[in-house]
């Protein structure tokens, strides 16, 4: 890499907003680690006119960030647009094939197209950068790649959306609704005023487990669906009950190899409250790690917000400015093979299931009857009238069943008229 | 760096071992991920003859390490003997020399000649690579010199020494006495079974503080004594009654930097039974670092064992062989800058104080006078009396005292007849 550097930063959102400002702040930082001089020579954003905390200078300022290939000398560009396709992929896609170095959060685009992309980079012998896509302030990413290189890993899960967490914690302090505690968080930031949707149902945990899976098991990104479920369905009755039962809900990201078949999956879990998963409340995220001979390594910090990310797209930019072309996912991509998939049929379990029921005679023996038939056998069952509306909350906690009878269970229990609601179900980790 | 690699490993104990058996395994592994061949053209051990699980090649050994540079061409050596001084700094200073990368788990050998070697390694060209010098399987050093690269740091503190840790658990697990565990921790390894005292005082906690200020501050090592005490002293007293007031007892390591002057610590602390940090036990090491504007980031992991130091060793091996040259503290040695020392005098701190006494009449009078003479202030008084010696045990919890008033007032004591031992002092966390 030549003395002098030339970045571009497309998006000036909260976070592309955030990263000028730090890579303006610290340019005699990056000076002294480095030597190397930093200069902003393009920044790009949909709206030139939005108001910002910050002027825009706009003799580098592109509407359309394609431009800034043809027209501007850049040697490393931030893409922080954020969108799986669109501009996102277009800008990135170009870049690397100009041999200009790529840093990105964006963790919707790795996972869907993170083998091409990389592919591309390693051909035109630049870096793809991406530990900013999982868990923020977490150095998780280069620990897999670097810190952990030799390892043989054999199962990493934790706490990989903060949204979530915040909102699961909250639930529990305040004994507030799902609903309210949402919108405190989207008032707090925490969540996306517009559309909370692709943190509330998994898929924004589901990409960073895709990304993890490839780093960890050193395979391509498996693009087959396996199991995802959000916290949409959770209700205050949920965490209240299971908080006496002495857990805690927590959505969980897991990936794991089973008989060398990928299990991936992101579901709420019910954890134990004296693990160490069951402690780490608020917006923190944290990953574990299972490796050989490492054993059980764990890392927990801010997951995300302009700060940590910000911290995590500047390692990489460090990283790049030292002279470390290094493959995106840790070895070339002929050696990265394609993964099978588990077939999550066979994923035995134990289950919390609630089910509101009327409260008439029978219905237990209606119940208990479909649990029967499936062959699965109940740990704990615990009825909670609600005497004025005449309906019960009947909490089912199952020993180990195997997800394919569980789920023709649950369908059963559907079409019983005396079963109000879908039937939540929670899996014990 | 070439296709081919040479490399040589001095020193063949536990770690050595392992560490030799590790790279004959993962060859393939190393050569998927890296495109190198690598190749042990050297080892050395004090005695050849050492009872060991495998054999040793005879061809490839070496009694005198320094005969190795002049006799085979090797690439990267592994110091793995041990010592701050003596063959460990002689073989490492000879290899930067010749142009030899150089990883090391030796924390007393950085700790102490850090500064030296790093500029050598840096005249040279070469790597000095140690990530297994602290807290081995946490990837720690990494973590500060690249993943959280930018970040302003302000401090760092954890549990350092796993012996240290697995002794006071396995007292409170067990209510044993010290030397009772001391004795299981050394038949199972955790500790050195001919001379434990390097864990137990402090001395090994205190070399890793030293590293991690160094890193995280961007500073040459301190050659400056701050506080250093052990777990010697600590008896099953101390931990049960600590436990009644909700407190567990740890050796932590606290780096700092106040009013940009450093101050390095490492001593027993009461700590909260609720935090984070009150439950990592046994022989796990956790590490806790506080930057801007990553916010806090926790490592955790096994912190020792050869397993642990292998992964670490390996992942320095990994970066060399990828070709990343890189500033052994993270930034040119031009560019790290002496530090002062912050006067702990000034340290101010609530204190748990354990008195022997004989049980007289007005012996309490002569202690709580001692106190009120340095203005320390009780918060908590506790008499366990031991009827069948006429002794008592007084327990004391202190306000916040500063180091000076509070080592004046142990001087004191120590002159009253009527208590019987030293006093026991552990600080508040």
């Amino acid at each position: 890499m030549k003395k002098n550097v030339n970045i571009a930063v497309v998006g000036l959102g909260q976070i592309g907003s955030y990263l000028l400002n730090e890579l303006n702040y610290k340019k005699k930082d990056i000076e002294l680690k480095t030597g190397k001089k930093i200069k902003i020579v393009a920044i790009s954003a949909k709206n030139i006119n939005k108001k910002r905390k910050f002027k825009i200078n706009k003799n580098i300022f592109y509407k359309n960030p394609l431009e800034i290939i043809k027209k501007a000398k850049v040697d490393i560009l931030f893409e922080a647009i954020g969108s799986s396709d669109g501009m996102s992929k277009k800008i990135v896609e170009l870049s690397l094939k100009n041999k200009i170095h790529v840093i990105t959060p964006n963790k919707a685009l790795i996972a869907k197209h993170g083998d091409y992309l990389s592919m591309l980079a390693e051909k035109n012998k630049v870096n793809l950068e991406f530990e900013a896509s999982v868990a923020g302030g977490i150095p998780i990413l280069r620990t897999i790649k670097e810190g952990l290189a030799t390892n043989k890993i054999t199962k990493v899960y934790g706490i990989l959306n903060g949204t979530c967490n915040y909102i699961l914690s909250e639930m529990e302090t305040t004994k507030d609704t799902f609903s309210n505690v949402l919108k405190k968080a989207q008032s707090l930031g925490y969540a996306e005023p517009g559309n909370p949707k692709l943190d509330l149902n998994g898929y924004d945990a589901f990409a960073k487990i895709r990304i993890l899976s490839s780093l960890s098991f050193n395979k391509k990104i498996s693009k087959k669906k396996c199991l995802m479920e959000g916290i949409e369905n959770i209700d205050y009755k949920d965490i209240d009950v299971t908080n006496q039962l002495n857990f805690r809900i927590k959505l969980l990201g897991i990936t794991e190899l089973i008989n060398n078949k990928l299990f991936e999956r992101v579901h709420p879990c019910l954890v134990k409250k004296d693990t160490y998963i069951g402690n780490v409340n608020g917006v923190m995220n944290a990953v574990i790690v299972n490796g050989n001979p490492v054993g059980e390594s764990i890392l927990q910090g801010e997951g995300a917000g302009p700060g940590a990310t910000s911290s995590a797209l500047m390692s990489d930019f460090l990283s790049i400015l030292r002279g470390n072309i290094k493959y995106p996912f840790g070895l070339p991509n002929i050696n990265r093979k394609s993964v099978n998939t588990y077939n999550i049929n066979n994923y035995s379990n134990s289950l919390y299931l609630r089910l509101e029921v009327r409260d008439r005679p029978g219905v237990l023996s209606q119940i208990t009857k479909q649990l029967a038939k499936r062959k699965i056998s109940v740990e704990r069952l615990i009825q909670i009238p609600d005497h004025k509306n005449k309906t019960a909350s009947i909490i089912i906690i199952t020993h180990k069943v195997n997800e394919l009878n569980a789920q023709k269970c649950l369908k059963s229990l559907k079409s019983i008229k005396n079963i109000l609601k879908d039937p939540i179900l929670i899996r014990l980790f």
